[in-house]
């Protein structure tokens, strides 16, 4: 059995008596029941998921995975692929989006070249995985092998692994390469089987007529691959991406060791796709951190079951929506470790 | 010239020019254009009201005002008018919902007693404004006079003048008052001239009945009082209350005095409505916490013409929400001063 395979077995479903205790103690704080929403959700999962009613907020990894793409030869982004590189040095300096909101948010981000065109040497701080100088161009053909597909999830899932024998008790996911919303509009398109142009969107902004590129080239790729839905790694092997195998990994790698794993938007999403699909349990370990400008995300949000906490129009990438939802996750564990009970605080119960 | 009538006359529009120049700048970032949403947003007016293109990210402090309602006898809410003052101490003590967040987001949290209907006598960390032991019943006359009301407001305002001169760089508001969903629906109907019903909601989670009760209160509230919409002042003295006053007052306050402040849920946003009918600049100075699950909140936001930076189905006031935005609008502020330029980064620009 490979790692793959023994990560799936270990997956098991969140306890829901664990859920219901949790409820149980948030119900008893200083508050109208369940007047604090969604921040009782992220306790009573985070809670959960964690096994325990006093959780610890200990510390909390970004793993940003970047990968370059064949499909960008297609003219799909508004970005040469140069950029891909240039933002891990970025990354790598801590100049970027994510490195400033990580740092607010207090995680620590880790850059992982799971594919990048580019020979970096020896970089400090670059976490090297590279399974491939870039995909192959997914509208003629696989973008990778089955054998490179499972290599790249296998990477993803042993970061997530190390990370539980290091303490980190929340993961959150974020990607970087140029063209990848092309793979990702690809696999929802794979798995969902709704139209392309209504799944694909304009990336990082790109105009009407490489809007039209980008629809093409995804209707072409599925048509030249037909990859199938039920097999999501036949779907990761043909249309996807190294990036996107990756934080698939890290997100099957969290639901094994048992970390809450923050997903962020609609890359990051297209991985927890592929993961959800692999195993019916994941969803339970996932936070989707906000609600991404692309059209294809919420379809895959609804598949894997879970709602995103923040809508702020954001559609960078990097971990940058992960960074931020770590910080209301958060807030919702400390209402159920910090806040006081009705009989702790001599305050008089509701009769609803 | 009064406080009031002084502070009104000292409140400018933020300057476009300076919004202006934080875009120009937030476009200059390692990041396609736009992508970051609605922390963009944050950035562009946190620095233009702070009037620095780095802008400093200094104390916070959320102003928590409590006061007590004379229509809690109508049977409105599903808690004791007792649990005002218990949840005063609960505040003082740090156990409440409010200081749990705010001390998350780094906040400091002050509680004022603006009228609740119990005498504390001299408690340590209470800030002593109170105007009366709570309100009149609005259903059967006008909640105050109309000198209560501005010196209730007034007490705001000064709260707002002192916290700039102390070097306070972003103010939240929150309030604690049994009943206190009723004036706050009150107001939003008289100035709306939207029908009762329309907007009236269960508060902490009252029953069917408890609800017709509270429509009724209302509707007889606005019909004995006939408060003129086109008058801020007389809204407020016939249906409001005195914590929604101060809350209006700091509203005023920080926006004479060119400080961001960060309205909380329903109440406070009525109190910011009655703010923004005072003087039709103040809502640039205003952030919108979070999307209030009661009803009439989205009509006073749009009047207002803000939009509320969360969506977590929060419906406790105090200051929660506010706790929460904060630590987004921090995270748009250190976009702008944080994050690396195209330049800085060598990183290629896109071609749109």
């Amino acid at each position: 059995m490979n790692l793959l395979e023994a990560t799936l077995a270990r997956i098991k479903p969140v306890d829901p008596a664990l859920l219901a205790s949790a409820q149980g103690l948030l119900d008893n704080k200083t508050k109208p029941l369940g007047s604090l929403g969604r921040l009782e959700e992220f306790a009573r999962r985070y809670a959960a998921i964690s096994g325990s009613m006093k959780p610890a907020l200990g510390k909390k990894v970004i793993y940003t995975f970047a990968g370059d793409h064949g499909v960008a030869a297609e003219g799909v982004s508004a970005f040469p692929q140069e950029v891909t590189p240039q933002m891990v040095f970025n990354f790598l300096n801590g100049g970027a989006g994510v490195n400033v909101l990580a740092r607010h948010a207090g995680a620590e981000v880790r850059v992982v070249d799971m594919g990048v065109n580019f020979d970096f040497g020896a970089v400090p701080g670059l976490i090297d995985r590279k399974i491939a100088r870039g995909t192959k161009n997914l509208a003629r053909g696989p973008a990778m092998s089955r054998e490179e597909a499972v290599k790249a999830l296998e990477a993803g899932i042993a970061l997530a692994i190390e990370a539980k024998a290091e303490g980190v008790t929340l993961l959150g996911t974020g990607d970087m390469g140029i063209a990848n919303t092309t793979p990702s509009s690809a696999i929802v398109a794979a798995i969902s089987g709704i139209g392309v142009r209504e799944l694909t969107h304009r990336g990082t902004g790109i105009n009407d007529e490489a809007l039209e590129r980008k629809i093409r080239a995804i209707e072409r790729g599925l048509a030249v691959n037909r990859p199938d839905p039920a097999e999501p790694l036949d779907v990761l092997a043909k249309v996807g991406g190294f990036e996107i195998a990756g934080i698939a990994g890290l997100v099957l790698g969290a639901a094994a060791a048992g970390i809450p794993v923050v997903v962020d938007g609609f890359i990051s999403t297209a991985g927890a796709l592929l993961a959800s699909e692999l195993h019916p349990q994941v969803g339970d370990y996932i936070f989707a951190a906000h609600q991404s400008v692309e059209i294809g995300h919420s379809v895959m949000l609804e598949r894997i079951g879970v709602a995103p906490i923040l809508d702020l129009q954001l559609r960078l990438g990097e971990g940058t929506g992960a960074a931020l939802a770590m910080m209301l996750i958060e807030a919702g564990v400390k209402v159920l470790t910090e806040m006081a009970s009705f009989t702790d605080a001599g305050v008089s119960e509701g009769h609803g």
